[in-house]
C-alpha cells in the first residue's frame, strides 16, 4: 500500500474569516475530513499534519489575559495544547465520516516534538511574529518582565512577540507513527509543525519556537519513509507571475528547478516558498513526488491530475 | 511481558501547595518518570494515564478571562488541551530519564477518547464542580448565557459549574494504545480520564462531562488486556478508619470485601471511593490485581510489598 504524509494549511484548515470558535473548526475540520477519506478509501496509509497558527495565538491571547490569575505556560506548552486541540476536532471529524461511508480504518492523535539544532541561526535572529498584538508600553513591559523578544507589525497595527523558526531535522515520535500507520491507522501527527526541542546531552530540551510546518511534513514524511508529501493549501499549485494577469499554474517541477525559482525569488517569503522548499527537500531525500494542490482537489492531486507536482 | 496501567492521581502528580506553572509541573513529571523508569526497568510493559484536575481548571479559568476576545471552547475542547500540556510534560520527563539511565524504550503520548452511555443518570444531575469559583451575579449570567449548570461550592466561597461525571464504558484508542504498548512504548493515554464522548448513530460528540480517570483506568486496563491496574496516590493504600488513631493499612482485599466496604460509606465520597471502585471494576471483569499505593511506593507495590491489593 502506498503510504502519503498530508500537510494541511491553517488557510486550508480554517474557513477565510471564519471566527475560531469550536463549531467553525469543526466545519473546517469536517471538510478536511470529508478529503481524507477520499484518498484513504483509494487505498493510500495517511499520516496528517496540520498548522497552528490561528490556534496557537488564540491560546497565547488567553495566557496573557488570565496571567494576574494563572501562571501563563511557555509556547511549547502552549504549541502541545494546540495539537490536542486541533488533533481532538480533526480526529472526531475523520472518525464520522469513516463511520458514515463504513469505512473501518482507526484514527489517532500522537503528540508530536520535533527536533531542531541548537546552534540554528534562526535562534540569534527571532522572525516569527505570534500571538497578540501589544501597544509599546505592554511590549516593552513583556521584554522586561518575560525576556520576549518583540517587533513592530506592518502599518502601526502595534508589536507582537517574535520567536525564531528554526529548521527541524527529525521526528521524534517518527518510529511510533511509522508503525502506527503500517498497520492501517490514520495518524494525526506533528501538529503545528511539532514542539520544538533540542537535544541538550541526553535531554530533549523544549523551546519557545515554532518549526514551519510544511518543513516538518517533509521531514516526516522522509522518517515515515512515505511515497508521497501532500501539501494542501488555498490555491491551486505553484504559479508563475502569481497575482498578475500572465499568472500560469505549474504542472510539474524537478526539485532543481523548484530551488532556483525559490533562489530567484519568485514566491517572496510568502507562505508558499517554505512549501515549495518542503517539497524539494522531500523528492531530494529519496522521496519518490511531493504535490502542492488545493484542499479539494487532494485526491486528484495524487493521482496526478491537479496542483504542482515536484518530482525527478 | 507483564503489562500494568498506572493511574496518577492529580495529588500523586503535583506536589501539595505548588502553584501550577510549567516548572513545577516539570518538577512533580520529573518524580512521576522516575518511578516509571523503575517500573520499566523492571520488565513492565507500561501504559500511563493521569488526572487533569488543577490543569483543565486553570484552562477553563483562561478561557473565561479572555472570552471577550477569543471565543471559549467548551469542556470537552479543553480537556484534550490538557491532555497535550499534561502528556508533553510527562512524555519529555520520562524520555529524559530513560536516556540517563540507558533505557531504550520510546514514549508517546495517544490522545484519547472514553465512551460514555447518553442515558447515565449523572447527565441529568451533574454533581462535580469545575474550574473558577464566580460570584452570585456571574454564576447566573453564565447559566443565561452559555446554559452551565452552577452550584455553590462549601463554605460561603462562592458557585462553581458543575458537570456531570458518568460512568465510563470503553475507551476508543484502546487498540492503538494495546499496539503501542504490545511493541514496547511505554503509552501515556486517557488523561483526565480521556474527552468523553457519547455514540450517536454512527457518530461520536464530545460532551462537556468529566470521566473519573480512576474509573477510566480500569476500563483502559481491561480494554489493553492489562495484567495489573497500578493507581498511585498521596496516601500508602486503602485505610480502615481512616484518619483516625486506629486507622490501620488494609494490606489485601477481594472484590467482594471492597465493594462492601464501598457500600457501607467507608470511604465517604472522597478520592479513595472511585479508586477502590475502579481497582474492583477491574479484577471483576477478569484482572488479575489491582494496586492502590503511594506514588512512590510504584515499584514495591507491583511487587506486592506495598500498597492494598485488590484481588481474588
Amino acid at each position: 500500500m502506498d503510504r502519503v504524509v498530508i500537510a494541511l494549511g491553517g488557510n486550508a484548515l480554517l474557513q477565510k474569516g471564519d471566527e475560531d470558535s469550536a463549531q467553525s473548526m469543526r466545519r473546517s475540520a469536517r471538510v478536511a475530513a470529508e478529503m481524507l477519506a477520499d484518498v484513504a478509501e483509494r487505498g493510500w496509509e495517511v499520516v496528517v499534519t496540520h498548522g497552528n497558527g490561528p490556534q496557537v495565538g488564540r491560546i497565547l491571547l488567553q495566557n496573557e489575559e488570565a496571567a494576574r490569575l494563572v501562571a501563563p505556560m511557555p509556547l511549547d506548552v502552549c504549541g502541545a495544547e494546540s495539537q490536542g486541540q486541533i488533533g481532538y476536532l480533526l480526529q472526531v471529524a475523520v472518525g464520522d465520516v469513516f463511520y458514515e461511508r463504513g469505512m473501518d480504518r482507526p484514527v489517532a492523535t500522537v503528540l508530536t516534538l520535533t527536533r531542531v539544532p541548537p546552534d540554528d541561526p534562526a535562534f540569534q535572529e527571532p522572525t516569527k511574529p505570534i500571538g497578540p498584538y501589544y501597544g509599546k508600553e505592554k511590549a516593552k513591559r513583556l521584554v522586561r518582565e518575560r525576556g520576549y523578544r518583540v517587533a513592530p507589525a506592518p502599518g502601526d497595527a502595534g508589536w507582537r512577540r517574535v520567536v525564531p523558526s528554526p529548521r527541524p531535522y527529525s521526528i521524534v515520535e517518527a518510529p511510533v507513527i511509522r508503525q502506527l500507520v503500517s498497520s492501517g491507522v490514520i495518524v494525526i501527527a506533528a501538529g503545528g509543525g511539532g514542539v520544538p526541542v533540542v537535544e541538550e546531552g541526553p535531554r530533549l530540551v523544549g523551546v519557545e519556537a515554532v518549526v514551519d510546518k510544511d518543513l516538518a511534513a517533509a521531514i516526516l514524511a522522509k522518517d515515515v519513509e512515505a511515497d508521497a508529501l501532500l501539501i494542501l493549501t488555498d490555491v491551486e499549485g505553484v504559479y508563475e507571475n502569481f497575482g498578475t494577469p500572465e499568472q500560469l499554474l505549474l504542472p510539474q517541477l524537478t526539485p532543481e528547478e523548484a530551488r532556483r525559482r525559490v533562489e530567484a525569488g519568485e514566491f517572496g517569503t510568502g507562505s508558499m516558498r517554505p512549501k515549495v522548499e518542503a517539497a524539494a527537500e522531500f523528492v531530494e531525500g529519496g522521496g519518490k513526488a511531493a504535490i502542492i494542490a488545493a484542499l479539494r482537489e487532494g485526491p486528484r492531486a495524487l493521482a496526478g491530475q491537479a496542483g504542482t507536482r515536484i518530482a525527478y
